[in-house]
């Protein structure tokens, strides 16, 4: 299970969400979304991968999986407390990108902060303090 | 290259820098290791992997390899400006590590983050809040 060294705490952390699809992922549920067809509208993310990555998110107490129809099978998934406490390591990635990935983009930047201004109050302050959005706009 | 969303810089970012070994390395550079045979000192990390890493590192600006002698050739790598401002990714995704990656091992946690503290004095005002090392220790 653990691939690196065992006592780093970012190894650990890598062990359990250090996947580009498992971050993805994560970025979805803070985004609000919940559905597995959601998920799966990510260019790219094969359902098989998926769903590897969501009960691995399960059995490590990221998200919780909850039946809202048995016929048919329906369900949703949403953050835990500790998947919740993830929320500085998605604003960290997400900040960086803003500031260096966004390179002549300016109107692209615009409008990626402000869809995660409106799903994400708790980044607010962060994308107001980068400049990303105006307080009062 | 871009294998996601345009428009989301966490998407962006995760291009860049998402993959394990990748976030290892610029972890190793925070830590103070500028040498290949440091990075490669990773149990499990093969030299090819890492080569490629540090080259992807180099070409998008991250780390700056300064050749420090020709015979035998002998190189170092430093983190860029644009690399420096990767610390927040690194110290979130190490203090959700402590947080949640040591359960039933304190002394573990405690070490690492004394190791922390001596090695990166931007991390000392996080770990302190955590209270994973005791200001005048």
């Amino acid at each position: 299970m653990r691939k690196y060294d065992q006592g780093c705490p970012i190894a650990r952390t890598l062990d359990i969400i250090g996947d580009r699809w498992t971050i993805i992922i994560v970025r979805d549920l803070f985004l609000g979304r919940t559905k597995f067809s959601e998920f799966a509208a990510n260019p790219g993310l094969p359902p098989k991968v998926l769903s590897g990555r969501l009960k691995k998110l399960e059995e490590e107490g990221i998200v919780e999986r909850h039946v809202y129809s048995e016929h048919p099978l329906r369900a949703e998934y949403r953050l835990t407390e500790r998947g919740e406490d993830l929320l500085p390591v998605i604003l960290a990635i997400g900040t960086w990108g803003f500031r260096h990935a966004f390179e002549g983009e300016p109107e692209l930047a615009a409008a990626a902060a402000r869809a995660v201004y409106e799903a994400i109050p708790e980044a607010r302050e962060t994308l107001v303090r980068e400049g990303l959005v105006d307080r009062d706009s």
